[in-house]
């Protein structure tokens, strides 16, 4: 089997990393962490480094980070998060920045929350966290709907039976994505039900990214970014 | 198979009249209609005529209705509900009624809190109906907000995410049931979905019972009735 | 119970109709045919009529429609989508319309794909068709790349395993929305396994709406045009 | 994100405390210790004492107790029940206490029986346990019906089919709060067997909680109570 | 494809009817009638017939036996099993009787019961049917434990929560196999709860057959009557 | 909560010893391990010595072993079957032993073919064990019909698609009753499939037990044996 | 949206047909009737036949045949495997024909098997049908294993556990193609515990289709034909 | 319970090794190493070879490749494909080998395409590694397609939403085998979506084996080769 060269494809033995992407779908190829060695991790960084682009790694750990930590300088780790984090020194951002909500109805969703927050604010957003604002306690949630309103978009990252994007879908205008999370016990079914909740939900337009999907929250998000930039001519 | 005559149950070949329910367990025993002959129907409410008792049947038609009509003179069928009621002329209800709230998240779930409804307002309670409050519009529910604090207890119906008992758990400090319906499509799967988000609700103490069941959480309230009453001193 | 007035709702016994949706969430509210009787949907849109604002009513029929004609003169009944639509003379669209592109996988997925773009088109957005380019035969899918890229959003409506979003997700860089459909036999499982293949796609940023809601896409979509318009600034 | 102070709740970056949920719902905020680190914990439980609150804490475990027990004197861990309690000095019930009955099918129930029945002590509840009364061995059961039928209410907690609170509610009139449990194995997957056969009893009037949720029963009991209290006057 | 004689079995373009299984599994062929034509139904009855065996078909119905009548004078049709039987004149019964009980829960219970008693009888046992004996109720049923002691070996069948089975088999010490019905609703889910309840059951040494399958617990049954023929010597 | 004193039964804090289980239901209380604490097994264990009776206990381990051993002198542990076995000096079994064959498919299967096997051996039957005869390879199995046709009842264990019971169902006369075990991935569900699988085999009159219940499958055929003993004449 | 002129497919408002399946995956584009009109079935037809294709309608019935015939003079329709098929006057069959066998484990699943057969027929295989060998009676099978030694591919269709697959995997050498039908009722669950069972065989190599999917097994066998063709040089 | 000898089958106490397996289904038995203890794999390899069998055995780890090694001399471990592989020094390969692609969705997908690639080379095939080619860059998978189309057959492995089967069943001719893996998290169920999606592919003619089973899409492969062998003349 001999070379297939390609000016937009890196190939490894493992791995056939995407460069086109940031052109093709607007943003870099982003690295998930989990069921890849740190080796494998450090070389598609690498590879990333090279050609010029920011890098981000999902679900991973401390160990990874102190793999990459000399080969990505100035790299930031986020425990809470589970992402590492690095950006070329002239790093540009194209599109205009999103004013966002991530909104987290219980302590225990913080993680995927945070994943989405950390996320976004990779990608240049600015990001406003209201979290613990579960429906049991609706004051809670009521008394921040001014900061809601001010949204372009919100991400409601809630577990057990997922009810607060529905709640929120009801008060605002904007684009409003459900994150379920696996957060609960017992008729929970690690998040299942929670996600099938979002899915009916009564609020109109809402739409749902799989469970603990924080980072697919994000990246959905910044999808509705692009809808404003110059169209690409070609295929 | 010779007889075996008991002096608290009348024995048909497809049925035994359980006649000693209304002591033992505080109310009548109900006929739940669906997959029940209107022939088998109209003999057991015969049976519970005779005993004295009033006669309640749920999942019910016209049908059955017109041949009843004759043998429980002033019956009434409610075909919302699906309920045929009767009560002997001298009704005497032991226990002091509660002033009770069925809430329904939308116009699909009416059959079903019509049942709960009316089943409840056999048994001699007072019930204000609360319907069309889903959360998409929370401002519907918060307006009616006075009214459920006043209740002693609220039945709470609703298909979809199911999500109309934990905002209400939230509101008042009575007894909450949830009753799933099966209103809905796709990934409701049937009212499954509405059940579980009830079960793994974030407002403690709500309970819960089957899909579509709104005779069961009226009886789950008749049997919160009877804990003022003297007790049962023997087994 | 007595009247509880409102100055934004209409209560009738068995809806509360949320006419203060258009200012709160941007668009009006919207009456799902099933479940309702024709005399139901005739009363909300009457009451929507009433208030100036126009009428959409998915998942209805023929019978409907002939109930409805003589009172909203003008309306329009939509066979394959399902759907009755009627404007008021004197309609102003406050937001820019949005380029749309609705595909789907095959020809069984037509009626959720036609809600989608008559919803969308309801909204005044243009829309455009790709239908049967399901990925058995990619080349019909390539082909359409360049309509695909000049879309500010595409709906994606796919039954069977739910590729199709997954694959267009990887070609272009605005928002796609996948549907899955009941469409398939099988280990389909009647649209779940659609549901989840969307849900669990390696296509970064994809979200997903419930089993054959081909106007809850629309309507995410609408959210979307939203966020260029002034904030509301009150609760 | 500035502050947004509130005389009714404490805000720290992970919680917020409803400090009010005492008057609103009529027990104070209970701490869910699954998922939260002993930090959380500790913050969230000096809060409560801060506004005079009891405490308790599910779902934790001795490590958790070793690290509040100087911050609240006097408070307790029970590791069976798996809960931490804490009272201030100054205690009053406002509520009349009720006699409840707490049974458990088998010996592998307990620890979710008895987090039922320490919650149920917790809010000032008078408990009979009975125990391993599962119906394999009916006699066990059968003599213990005069103590069921002195109980205010019962709760009734078993895995495997779940048939305890079938076979006990047709024994009783008060009400009857089934707890499902993840004892078992093959078949019962994980509770959800026991679980879905409580919500099908043929006994009516029985209501559910969540798998292995002890706590809800006694919160759901506890709602209970507090229909007798005088009402709450304002929104 | 030519023929392929042999003298144990009839060859029909559709059904290899198994002649032998008499001789080698103790009891002819029944004929499953669901999902069969009628004709198809007469051909392998025939068939049955020429090779001076009985005749049970079950799920079945009058116009099948319409049809069967003449051709096998003195077959009986049995409306509420939904069987039809019908014996060679010279028929003996090897095998000892055995005394059954055949117990339901309810009555929507009854035609899977009917067809576990109907075919048992007609191998020649000796059918006790005790009906509507759900433990909503459990004085009905403690009342026939001796009838259930002297049994040789019990059928329970049971919808809804399926618990019938569990508590016999606390009561008595002969096998007893448990049928779950599809009778029920919402968390039923169509018998499967009934199932896994039974599958589960608390009390030991029960065996459980599909749902609604009366006629696979009398075969069950049946099995148990062999043990003490002789043993067949050869492969 | 004073003492409930009982001839049939030793009250302990966590459990209540069915000791009259042997008179009623023809065999002895057996001691389930998983999820019992080593205290809680020796203490059944020694109130079932003290009256008199056998000690078997399943689901257990080496550590149980050496706790118990000098109280239960001559017990015996399996590790194979994982369970513990004590006779006292003066058994006398009352019934005629069976001949017993326990199959199983696959080598992986033995642990629950192990536990069907010692238990039967427990109650003084005999076992003939026929492993590894799967239908892959279905000459294995042929060959030992001369002995499964010798049997007086059949356990056939299998895991992954389950198929062992039914092949051998239609090959011999006397009971089958199929295991089904967790072994397997996949598809296979954790036994699930197999479970299902067992239960709509096409083979008549098999009866199916839980998920890797060697036990129960034993518990099963020792009730056949019940069934020539002198009946029960009371309740 | 103005006209893609391609000369590979012809383009309608519902469906691209795709004209080159033929040259690309070796075999034309089979037309899927469920969920189509009989007027697109037929334009479909049209097209296909346009451009010297032969015709295979699946899942279709006697009214479409009817609205057909004309246009496709020499169409056959065959009831029992729901199929239309249509050759061109002049079809040269480019692969060599196999020679298969289509095994089917009971009456009522012969649709299924029937559809399998007739499309291995309609693309010029020869075919041996083997019905009604379902493994309770294995004798059935075991005299058929000539026959079934001597094909190029077996196709075993079965409904309940799914058996046959596995059986006849491990008797024969050639590729093995499962097809699970939804024939069974209750633990069968529509299909899907056959399905699982095929999938977890014991029985090593076999493949499998979706439930019902006679057509699929057959399109699977056509695939093997192609593989000792002259490869395809070009994308 | 005597000896049976057997030409073809080396009996020990837990398995019957199936030596003839070579002859009768054309490759040797192959060793699953899962839930074998160490002890176990190296008595059936030494009877493998013993009889001038080669020793394939999967899901196995070092330390069983340390034990095997002084055995088996020349033996190889793959610890990717969780392979041991051992060939007799005169080994010859009957059948002509395949030329083969493995393909793979993503890097977390490789220990389930490397045993599939590992098994066919063990049966003599060529096998081209195709990975990291997930749909959602499509261009990398589409750069392959001449290799594709060079292939005898394909094995298609992926997780997630398992859509890779499909696109490559839409490019090519040749026998396509999905393999769903158990990779991703969620709403994936362990694999059973991408399995599910699999079974409904659009691209028709695929076939389906279980999860993460690389080592069953190889086996099928390999009866493909058989088919063009003499065949066996004998049962």
């Amino acid at each position: 089997m001999k070379s297939r060269p390609s000016p937009s494809s890196k190939s490894s033995p493992f791995a056939e990393v995407d460069l086109e992407r940031l052109e093709r779908c607007g943003n870099s190829e982003v690295i998930f962490g989990a069921g890849k060695t740190p080796e494998q991790i450090l070389s598609i960084s690498l590879q990333l480094k090279a050609s010029g682009q920011s890098v981000l790694i999902t679900r991973t750990d401390a160990t990874v980070f102190q793999l990459l930590q000399s080969s990505l300088p100035g790299s930031r780790f986020d425990p809470s998060a589970r992402c590492i984090t690095w950006h070329p020194k002239k790093l540009k951002i194209k599109n205009k920045p999103l004013q966002l909500c991530v909104c987290a109805a219980g302590t225990s969703d913080l993680p995927v929350a945070e994943e989405a927050a950390l996320c976004s604010e990779f990608w240049g957003n600015k990001v406003t966290r209201i979290y613990d604002v579960g429906v049991a306690g609706l004051h809670r949630l009521l008394r921040r709907v001014p900061e809601l309103r001010q949204a372009d978009a919100i991400i409601a990252v809630a577990g057990m039976e997922g009810t607060l994007p529905s709640v929120i879908g009801g008060l605002v205008a904007c684009p409003v994505i459900g994150v379920p999370t696996s957060v609960g016990y017992g008729a929970n079914l690690q998040g299942v039900t929670a996600l099938l909740g979002m899915l009916t939900s009564c609020a109109s337009g809402l739409t749902v990214v799989n469970i603990d999907n924080g980072f697919g929250a994000a990246a959905a998000i910044e999808r509705m970014k692009k809808r404003t930039q110059p169209k690409h001519p070609r295929s």
